[in-house]
C-alpha cells in the first residue's frame, strides 16, 4: 500500500528562520516480528523553506502506518525522510517516542539538514 | 476590523540588557478552512530597548485575534511583527502553543532581532 | 469478523471477595462515522467468582477492536458483556476513558452485577 | 442569536444504568459588566434514559456562547437545562471551572435528577 | 478600619440546590504576635439561598486583610461569619490554607448551615 | 529528658465545630535498634473544645524527639496522647508518615475521640 | 523452599483501633508461564490486635519471592493469607500493584477482617 | 519609606567562585494604576566576593516593598540594584515572577556583573 | 555464570548520525557486600555505526544481573562496555539510577566514544 | 566532636572519566544563631580519580552534622572540602538546597576541580 501524500502550503514568512513543532501522540504500527501492535509519538521540530507541512494531510500520513510492520528504528528515519522530501526544509528533526514493551521503552532521534 | 493598537511605556532601566517574559494563556482565534474556534498559549519573551510593552493594551490586542480567521504559523509571525514595531525591542521570540486538533498539537517559534 | 475468544482460569482464592483492576491503555478502533481512528484506554475492576481473566487473551481480545468501527458508548458497554460473559464475576466495572476529538473528551462507565 | 440545537442519538444499551462524563476544556463566553472574554471548562457527567448525547452538536453548543455575555453562575445552570432538556437523562450533573479573574477562580455545579 | 462590603446579587436558579466554589488564593494577613505578614490560600464553597456573592467586592474584602493583625484560627470564622451573614446560604464552608512558619503548615476549616 | 510543654490558647470559635489540620514535616528521632535517625512528617488533625494548640510549642515540642530513641508506632501514638492530653479536643488524629527505611516506608494514623 | 518467617512485637497501644500502611515497591517475582521477573509493588494496611509487623522480616518475607514463580492473583493472597496468621490482625488489606506487561497493568486488592 | 537595610556577613570561603540561590515566593507589592495589590516569587542567584547577604535582613527588605506602589519591571531591577550595592558580589541575577492579572502573567529576570 | 549474549541487527540507516535511547526501569542485582537485592533504572543511549541493539537481548541481558553481587559503579560500567563491545556504536552513555539505601540514592553516568 | 571519617574504595574504572552523582535528602544541623534545627538535601557529582566514596561512611559523616551549628554556606563548602580531601576526585559539585524558614529558602552550590 502506498503512503498517503503529504500536503503543503507556501510558508507565509518564507525570509525569516522559525520553528514548527508538531506532536502527533497517536501513532501506532505492527510488529514485523510478533505481529503485535505498537504505539508511540511522533515529534516534528522543523525550519521551514518555501514550504509548511499541511497538519490534516500529516494526520492521515500518520495514520497510513497503522497496518504497516516496520521496526521504531525504520519507522522514525522512514518518516523523516518522507517529511523533508515533501516540504524541503532547511533544517528537521523527528523523535520516535515508544511505549514499553516488555519493560523497555525506546525513543529514537534523526535529524536533517539541508546541505 | 483594525488591530488594538499596542501600547507602551519608558523603559525604566533603558542601559541594562535584561529580560521581560509574557504569558497569555487565552488566545482564541477561527481556522479560517473550517470556520472552527482555536485555541492556544502566546508566550512572549523579549530584551527591551526604549519602549516596554504595556499589558493591558497587550491583553486587548491578544483579544482582537478572537473573531479573526488565521492560521497557526501566520498568527505567531502576527504578532511577533506587531509587537516588535510598537516596542523596537532589542530581541523578542513569540512562541504560539497550540491545543491539539485532530490528535495533533502544534508550536510555533519566531524571533527577531534588531539590526 | 469475530471477536478473540477470552480465556480464563480457576479463581486461587474462590472463597475470598477480592477485586482484580486491570488497565489497558492501548485501545483504538474505528470511528464508524468518519473512518478515522479513535484511541483511549480501557480500565476493568471486578470480583471474580470462579473464573479470572487470563490477561493475554484480554489483549488480544482489546486488540481486536483496531479495524472495527463502534461509537465510545457502544464499545465500552460491549467489553463489559463480554468479558462478564466470559468469567461469570459477582461484579464488574468497565471504564472507557477516550482521548479528545474536537477539543472534547469522553469517558464511559458501565458496570455489571451478577443477580 | 438562537443556540445551536444539541443532537441526540438512541442509547445503545437503555436498560443499564451507566454514566457517560464529557469534559470540553474550550469554553469562552463574555462578561457582561465589562465586555472582556471569560475562559474555562465545562464537564458534564450524565446518566443517560432513551437519548445520548451527539458530541458534534455538543461542541457547536458550547462554541455558542462564544459571543454572548452571561455570568459564571447562570452559564452553568443554562447549560444543564438545556442538555437535560434535550437528552432527558437520569441524572446530570454540569460543572464550570472558570480561570482567574482578579486573582479569584471560580467553579459552578448543579445537578439535575429525573423525578 | 471597617471592613470593605461584601456585595451581592440575586442568585438566577433559586430553587435549585447547587454549589459555588471561589478560590482566592492571595490572602495575606500580619501576624499579631510579630508583626510579620502571613499568607494563604481562602477557599469559599457555598449553597446559595435568596443570593450571590459578588466576585469583585470578595476580592476587596479580603484585600481589607492585608493590614490587620490576626490569628489564623480567628480569620478562617471572620470571613465565614461576615459572608454568611452577607449572602445568607442554605450552606457554606471556608478553609483556610496557610503557608509555612517554622517548618509547620496550617489548614482551618469551618461550616455553617442555615438552621 | 522532659518534653517541652505544648501550650495553648482559649478557642476564638468555642461553639462551632471546626477543624484544624497541621503539617510538620520535619519530624526526626532516632532507631531505638541501630542509633541511625528516622525522618519522618507528622500530620495532625483536630475539631478544638475550649483549647486550641499553640504553634510555636507544638514546634518545640516536635524538635524535642530529635535525640530520642522510639519506634514509628509507639512515636505517633504518643503525640495523639500528649497533643490531646494538653488540648482536650473534641477529636483528634496524627498521622506519622516515614521515609522509607531498607525500600520500605510506613504510616501510622492513630485517633483520639473525647468520650 | 520455605519462605522467611515473619517477626513481631507486642503492639505498644492494644487498646486502640489504630492503622498501619506499609508499602514495598521492590516487589519482584517469577512468571510460571514464561519463567521472565515481574515486578510491583505491594502495600499492606491493618488494624493491629496484640502483634505488630517486624518490618525488617517482612522485607526478607517479599525478598523470598524473588525466585518464586507465581501469578499476580496468587501471590497478593498468598501475603494477605501470612501476614494475617502471623500478627492476627483486627483488619488487613493488601494491595499487589503490577507493573504493565505487553501494555496491560494489573492490581489485585485483597482484605482479611477477623471474625 | 526608607526600604529596611539589607544587612551583610563576611563570606565564608572567600576564595571560591561559588553560587548562592535564594527564593521568597511571598512577595506583594501594590499596583501604582489601580492601588490593588500584586503578588510575585523574587529568586536572587549570586556569586559572592567579600560578602554574602543575611537572610532576616533580606526578608525585612522584600517586605518593604508591601505598601509600596511600583511596576514589576521597576521592582525587580530596584531589589538588583539595592542587593549588588549592599554584597558587591562578583555576579547577580534577579528574577521577578508575578502572578496573572487579566489573564497574563509577566516574569522580569535582570543581571549585574561586577565589572 | 556468563551473561546472556546481546544480539544486534543492521542499522537501517547507516549513514545518517542518529540516536536511539533505550529505559529499562527493572534493573535488579545483588549486594555483594550485604547480599540484599538493590533495584534501579538502567538507561542507554547511543548513536549506531554498522549495528543496533536487539531489544529482546537486551532485555534478557539485564535479567542476568538479577542474582550477581556488584557494586553500582562497576555494574554500570560493566553494561557500557558489553553493550559497546557488542554494537560498536559511535557514541554511548549508560546511566544507571539507584533506589535510595539508607536515605542515599545513587546515579552513575559512563560514556564510551568510538575512537 | 570530630566529624565521622569518610571511607573510599578503589575507583573500578580508574581510565575512564564518569560521573557518580549522590542525594542525601536527610541532612540536618542546627542553627547557630537560634539553636534550632534546620533541614535540607544535600546532592554530590563527581567524577572519581583513584577512589570511589564509600556510601555508608557517607551517610554517617552526613549523620556527624545533626548536632552542629553550622550556616549553610559554610556547611555546603566544609562538606565539598571535606569529600574532595577523602577521595581526590577530577571535579566535584555539591549542593544544598535547604527547606524555608520565614517564608525563604535557600541553596548553595559548590564545585571543586582537581588543579
Amino acid at each position: 500500500m502506498s503512503s498517503p501524500k503529504i500536503e503543503t502550503f507556501p510558508n507565509p514568512r518564507p525570509g525569516r528562520d522559525y520553528e514548527i513543532a508538531i506532536s502527533a501522540p497517536e501513532f501506532t504500527s505492527v510488529c514485523p516480528m510478533t505481529g503485535q501492535p505498537d504505539f508511540g509519538e511522533i515529534r516534528i521540530t522543523y525550519v521551514p523553506d518555501e514550504l509548511c507541512i499541511e497538519l490534516k494531510s500529516l494526520k492521515l500520513y500518520i495514520f497510513g502506518y497503522r497496518q504497516r510492520g516496520i521496526f521504531y528504528e525504520a519507522a522514525t528515519n522512514q518518516i523523516l525522510d518522507d517529511l523533508a522530501a515533501a516540504c524541503q526544509p532547511r533544517r528537521m528533526t523527528v523523535v520516535g517516542d515508544f511505549t514499553p514493551r516488555g519493560g523497555v521503552s525506546t525513543r529514537v532521534t534523526a535529524t536533517y539538514t539541508k546541505s
